[in-house]
């Protein structure tokens, strides 16, 4: 069980009633995940954090689809399971096929094992990259 | 100083002079970076990093700017220095905009701290993501 | 199953009882943790971990309530489930409300984002904070 | 020297010279500090975190300097430096004593040992911890 | 349920039937384990895998327990459970005792807290040391 | 500089001289190093933490070199720079050798990968594993 109990959505009114609406509309989703249920039991995070996201992953410079992909990336470092499949199904909507997961992957692999390559030898930044 | 001198390129011989050659006409460079001299003290793991390096980051699914990006965003989470630099100038250098790093930058920073929100609530993964 | 099976209670004597008992006591709690009961496989760990903790966790210049906040705080930025579990439970019997808990998280949420932006920038250090 | 430069005070104006007059007025300082100079590269990150964290950081049920010593805590298991530095002294200005940071300081060891060691032997949460 | 299924035994041929075979030679094993089931989704991350892993964790100058011992402690480190107990598993079956294994975790419990003792503290390297 | 000031060696006395005085005659070494004297402005966890580092590090069913090769392969997963430094010289001093350093190198490496892959792909324990 999560530390607070997820909130129902026949419950919320107000402030929660309205960014549930928004997340159900943006995401064209009938149910709202655990995720904002959860947080919801404090409205004041629950809608900085979905204004946050909302504006984070909307189309700029970078697409939406490649948004999402380094969203996992992030996801996958830190090992975060429901990070990971929630975001991992949000990229197949936009269009992440199973070998671009898998090259994914692939990069996120050799990125960790690198990076640590690069700290143990505590190898020092090219002049020419400062 | 790193932990293991980095290798001056004019000392190199077989196997690695081979894959200093192979970085150098790949990556069009005419300097190898710190990071290869310095693992070049292990040439078994000099050459297998870089071919695996090579093979994974080499067009597929995704294209080679886009990996550039997820690369980045897993070294920008683990905070390592170099592994940011390097990749950041390779990014630049096949087409990442100043407006598309912040971008990437303000994606990591959401992604890390959304993963803790779940973490920290122990939100359970919801039914349909499994 | 844990990599080495929790000791029972009643199996133990010694060196480990002492900490059991003690446990118990300063605690107000009459059954050992599976914590405390895993590392008793390894006594010297057991006994030096306690003494460290309760040495560590108790009143000070900081009060036991915000050092039992700023553990979840690392536990959760770690994501051990079992520590955010037991060091929640711990808080609340020191008076964390349900508020102080929502509040908390928020903060680890925000300094885990900030951390990262920092990482990410690599912002460096104003004169005046060295 | 950082991925982007810092913005000079002197050359803002709009959405970033609003929230720049707004962190001086709040923290009462003169300097806008480098983090802040930093993303206001991206003005929108800039505005966002600014307003989530001045909301994120008030006087809640949890007090401003318990906020803060909660920040310290992360920025310490995160190991970032910048983080640690800025929020030490912001936690200084409201009332941190060394011997408060001390003590600080050996929770966030202790439960980053008893962290691992929960997950190095993979100990199972207890019932009444679910 | 993992994010790609599993490749059955039955159903491989080619390159993945001629790396399973290889891991069950190398191994002196009859099942193929879940992890290399599941990169077998993508060959060639399974080949590369394995032929890095395999160089990487022979006889060299340290042995394949004290290598082994390694890996646990950086399985460890990053909480991977899986990883934890199937390094653990091989580790036994190159000599480890239950001895070992406690003393092990007891190392890594320590290096973890004087790690982040050292980064809190945001200790100077000595001038020797560098 | 570092958060606290380093201790000077000619102002101790009490407990405080009395760690330092052990740690020089346990390590041979005739300067105290940076971390022992900045953890001294807490004399509490001076004490602890060289108790608790002598008990750890000190012979049992490892050897003394082999602790200290996890030790550093901690260190390295946690890019702590002083703790790589200091840890590497003290294995150099109990007979590592830069191939030895080297081997260790790759393992950290891989395992780092491979950890990141098997969380990527969330692959599920094997039954016999469990």
């Amino acid at each position: 069980m999560s530390l607070q109990k997820p909130v129902a959505e026949k419950n919320v009114s107000g402030k929660v009633k309205k960014v549930f609406d928004d997340i159900k509309k943006t995401r064209k989703i009938s149910k709202i995940p655990n995720f904002w249920r959860t947080i919801a039991n404090d409205p004041k995070t629950l809608e900085r954090t979905w204004k946050s996201l909302k504006q984070v992953m909307s189309k700029g410079s970078l697409d939406p689809l490649t948004k999402e992909l380094i969203y996992v990336a992030v996801s996958m470092t830190n090992s975060c399971e429901y990070c990971i499949r929630s975001h991992t199904a949000a990229a197949k909507k936009r269009g992440m096929t199973d070998n671009m997961l898998n090259e994914l992957i692939a990069v996120v692999g050799m990125a960790n094992e690198t990076n640590r390559l690069v700290e143990s030898y505590q190898v020092e930044v090219d002049k020419f990259l400062k």
